[in-house]
């Protein structure tokens, strides 16, 4: 039986860069989203969001050349209907790699006007149902989207990096979180419209779009989608999976 | 013998900010710097890091007015030699409150020009020695301070609060934690010179210091320097005291 609310066939694709080599990490001998959590690899346990998702058609998922290998072992041995997703590899910067998912459709002839695709972060796991969703529509409707919560501390500026130089006001400040998503094409576009400098700044997808003065669409996140980063992160995370 | 880092008897002032009626924290019977964290008041937690600071004179803990017994109680309870806490009535600001606390100090005689207070949000248990040494001098050395860690995430700036109206350059980008620390009469000076208007819009005492162009230092926090505001955050904190 067909699902009610499926969007499969509609055009939607998972991007999930885990292109990252985990440096803030400290002294660990794999990447950070290789590193395990409740007995599952972050990764996998944000795969599995996607997967369970029936919103897309596959899901990309953007590894270091080196650990692709790696990447394909643990999704056979933890993703039981795996053929949806597949391994790319990642480029050198976060939009590089956006980019290398984007060629990959293109060459596999899934790329059109309203081709949306969903990135997020390997190491942010505890993604929901919910955001998945409303990033798709969003990015449906609106061309782009980003995922954020209300600011919950107060956000400080400093040029100089050690006065401040402004405490901008707080109820228009958000934390942006992942996914991010897009109208394929429409990102490829304004990226290839960059010099090679503003690409560099540019780290961001989104703030391409806003740079251009393209809309993006807020979708709300959740405090506890946070993204695997420290030590620090670690141990809050399993306190949290402990209470899944 | 007497310390040789003691800046006792050098007019050093704690300011616990224990104001708020946790309005966020859902349906709980106490206001939240009264949830229990191991056993302890989350007040208590952070006043012990005051108490066995050698840098302060006395530490002031502004409490809401039907409060204060009880916060006296919990204190006489935990805090072995509480006679350098005092408890004082709480105004209906973050800023009001500030103020009566350095009513308090202009009362008992004990304000000048070099008088400096330590203002903490006492939600804030995980503070450290660090940081408390390092606001007294950035307080007396610079006359303001602010204590904040590099922005994790990406921030977001929305005026429509439905679209992106900008993504200012992260690396410039901090996050304000607690303690903010002030010359107190400097900012008293500052806060008495704003009109009514002011007084509503800057609820952040360091941004009236950055609005009157005065400096304000950065002190580096830390990331486990939480406020327990959410549920959630109450959760991340007993996985850190079960830690400690």
């Amino acid at each position: 039986m067909e699902e009610k609310n499926s969007n499969r066939g509609k055009n939607v694709y998972g991007v999930l860069l885990a292109g990252g080599v985990g440096a803030r990490m400290g002294n660990v001998e794999k990447p950070k989203q290789f590193m395990e959590l409740g007995g599952k690899p972050i990764l996998i346990l944000a795969l599995e969001k996607f997967v369970i998702h029936p919103g897309f058609d596959k899901i990309l998922v953007l590894a270091p050349k080196q650990w692709i290998r790696y990447t394909q072992d643990i999704m056979d041995k933890h993703i039981p209907q795996r053929e949806r997703a597949v391994v790319i590899e990642g480029g050198d910067t976060r939009n590089e790699t956006i980019m290398n998912a984007i060629r990959y459709l293109e060459r596999e002839r899934l790329l059109d006007e309203d081709t949306v695709i969903v990135t997020h972060d390997s190491v942010r796991p505890f993604v929901t149902h919910r955001i998945l969703q409303e990033n798709i529509e969003a990015a449906q409707q609106y061309g782009a989207c980003d995922t954020v919560i209300p600011a919950t501390d107060t956000i400080v500026q400093s040029s100089s990096h050690a006065f401040v130089s402004d405490i901008p006001d707080r109820s228009v400040m958000y934390q942006g979180q992942t996914p991010q998503s897009f109208k394929a094409k429409k990102l490829k576009q304004v990226y290839d419209s960059l010099n090679s400098q503003e690409k560099e700044i540019l780290t961001d997808a989104c703030k391409i779009f806003v740079m251009k003065k393209e809309q993006v669409r807020l979708v709300q996140g959740e405090v506890y989608n946070i993204k695997i980063t420290y030590p620090y992160d670690l141990k809050v995370a399993e306190s949290l999976i402990a209470g899944c």
